[in-house]
């Protein structure tokens, strides 16, 4: 390798993540906690939240490779894996770490509370009885779950024969995903209506798309110019950005090295290509911290407005009579109170929540219900925001400082 | 070279035109002049329109090595040609066989009657003092026109310098030349706006358009794959079509050879696309033979039609008095006699020209001043698209028989 691997161990992931964890349970959590921003802003958070490990979503059309792809990087098969031209893998698989071989169906998985699948059970029994875990161990699932998926269809008829909203999985796996590979081979370049949708569903985390065009010493040097050249032009088509994907070229063919007999030219290309890949996927837990910090720095600055706000609103109502009239009236003059608070604290306006969605979830409540604010309360926030996340930062950025 | 140059020799060419010209002459244009075909189809036709060589257009940035390439094809300069790094070629410069080497000004190739320029008047004098042509002897000049243009620019201000309507003449270019090259270079992807409104206007000659990615060579081969992945990634985005544009990658460089040093590995490829590219060119007298005929014989079938037209709205006038209220009712009842027409001759309603246009068109004669059908007339037309045509294209098909 060239490159210098850069990625940060799994033990600074663990600290930085125990070290949130601490923060958001001992300090934020609470104060979430009195004044309901659960219902405000994002369901209050669980460990499991903290801990999920990094992941990789997989997708494609049938047999380019899929499954082949993550046995190449476990170096092994996981359990329930089945690798064949004809369609073979027919469930979303999430393959993770785990000491004893297991594989758990997707009604078991959703149910646990240590798990971070618990929202796919909206998606209905049709999906579940088609989505399981494998667990085994291997190097790289200590550090990143890997998410094998059925491959996209392209005949109408066979896509209304799902029994599930595929669609809508990709969309979930994908936005709680830190990286998506689309797989293609040289003979499966067409973009159907499905995946055309798959791709639509991915918007938002076009960031995450990385393009994988597999196989590709299944043919000459001449042809997989002509092969890449399509993809790209109907990738450019239905991507509206105007920044290119990246693409790797390359063959991931479990354990079997390349085949140099159509391309002997490219052999060298496809061996820097997917090291390069490999350097992105092990990039994966460093930028997942990353995203894990600033997620959380996003929602413990929501949760100080949040805590400042309800506070300002509470001290609205007078102190013995008329409560109910006085929660009207500050009802009615929200955006006031809003600027109110903003002026008084200098807050940015951008990082305040839409006034109307406020005012509809604070209609569901009593407002004297909430206790007055403590001072010492947003002190605590801002101590987690002054001090306690820049040292962790610190800690995670210096390693062996 | 592997493949069999299938290029038709300049002879062939020659003699079908020859015979095209003969059968025009003789037997057809007299027709179309005494019912003013060319009044309702398009202008009679000129011995230039026949002879006129097949033609390719360059188009690029400035650059991306148009005039180079020029140079490479003939293997020397043609006269007055510039290259250089910043913006060279100022003007439209048809690249023409000549045995003088020769400079000729626009003001002046326009109103040659022997040159197929004159309708690009129209641009006016802006225009006409930014286009010339240069001759000189080359041997692909002998089969082949090429047209160098002037850089396509990215800059607002830039374009709207311009002194005449750059997309109108690309567009009067791309109609009539045979084969369209858009060059590249790996350092100038963008397609500007410019560039977006050229390729706009070659719409509807889309199967003429070749890409060149220019000066390959120049960089290493996984830069290579992304500068050609971005290409076809916006080529996609700007050509409507789902069918890719054919790209040849390479360095045409003019009697300089490929530099290895950047992509030994890249070396092959650029040969055998360069291979191809010249393969491409030389097809060209093949292909402009198959559309001068096919374009010829469509003309006869409008013809033919039009003379039994003409025909038969002719006998509907009375012999003596009233002929002038009799071409009113004639023109009122243009439908039915297209009809009756048709019937009587078998003819798809398809070839027919449009009514309304037609009936605007003949109101500016006198019907009565055309001269009543001849049999001999249709027997004439009949016998050129029965026997002449068929028996000339199996002499160019068979040279050799
Ligand atoms: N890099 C490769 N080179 C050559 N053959 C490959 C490569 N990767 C996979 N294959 C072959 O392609 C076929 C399909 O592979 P695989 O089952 O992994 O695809 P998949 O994308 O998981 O398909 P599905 O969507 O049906 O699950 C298998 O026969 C496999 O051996
Ligand atoms: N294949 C090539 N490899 C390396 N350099 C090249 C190649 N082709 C052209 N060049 C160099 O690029 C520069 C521009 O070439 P040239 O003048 O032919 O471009 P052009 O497209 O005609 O530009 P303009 O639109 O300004 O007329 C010159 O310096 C030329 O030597
Ligand atoms: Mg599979
Ligand atoms: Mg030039």
């Amino acid at each position: 390798r060239k490159k210098q691997q850069p990625h940060i161990s799994t033990n600074t992931l663990t600290s930085v993540v125990d070290g949130l964890k601490k923060i958001y349970f001992e300090k934020i959590r609470p104060l979430e906690d009195v004044y309901k921003f659960g219902h405000f802003y994002s369901p209050l958070l669980n460990a499991s939240d903290f801990e999920a490990k990094p992941s990789v979503l997989l997708l494609g059309q049938y047999s380019t490779g899929k499954t082949t792809f993550i046995k190449h990087l476990l170096e092994r098969d996981y359990p329930g894996c089945h690798i064949g031209p004809e369609p073979t893998t027919d469930r979303f698989v999430v393959v993770m770490s785990g000491h004893e071989e297991r594989r758990t169906p997707g009604n078991t998985i959703v149910v646990q509370p240590d798990k971070p699948y618990q929202g796919l059970s909206i998606f209905g029994h049709g999906f579940l009885s088609r989505f399981e875990s494998a667990e085994c161990s291997a190097r790289l699932l200590d550090e990143i779950t890997l998410v094998d998926t059925p491959g996209v269809l392209s005949g109408e008829k066979q896509r209304i024969e799902r029994s599930y909203d595929f669609i809508g999985v990709c969309g979930w796996f994908a936005s709680r995903c830190d990286l998506i590979l689309l797989l293609f081979d040289p003979y499966k370049l067409d973009i159907s209506d499905e995946f055309k949708q798959v791709i639509s569903s991915l918007k938002g985390h076009d960031d995450k798309v990385r393009v994988v065009l597999n196989k590709a010493d299944q043919v000459g040097q001449q042809q997989l110019m002509r092969v890449y050249g399509a993809l790209m032009w109907s990738l450019g088509k239905v991507f509206k950005s105007p920044e290119v994907c990246r693409v790797y070229i390359g063959s991931f063919n479990a354990g079997r090295s390349i085949n140099e007999e159509n391309n002997p030219h490219g052999v060298e290309l496809f061996r820097k290509e997917q090291e390069d890949l490999l350097h992105d996927l092990l990039e994966i837990p460093q930028r997942s911290c990353d995203r894990k910090v600033n997620e959380f720095v996003k929602r413990v600055r929501a949760a100080k407005i949040h805590i400042l706000l309800m506070g300002h609103l509470r001290k609205q109502l007078p102190n013995v009579f008329g409560k109910g009239r006085a929660q009207d009236k500050v009802l009615a003059h929200l955006p006031e109170h809003f600027n109110a608070v903003r002026m008084e604290h200098h807050l940015p306006a951008g990082d305040f929540p839409d006034v109307n969605r406020f005012r509809e979830i604070l209609q569901t409540f009593d407002l004297a219900s909430f206790p007055k604010l403590d001072k010492k309360m947003i002190k605590t926030v801002e101590d987690a925001l002054a001090i306690d996340i820049p040292d962790l930062i610190k800690m995670f950025h210096n390693p062996y400082e």
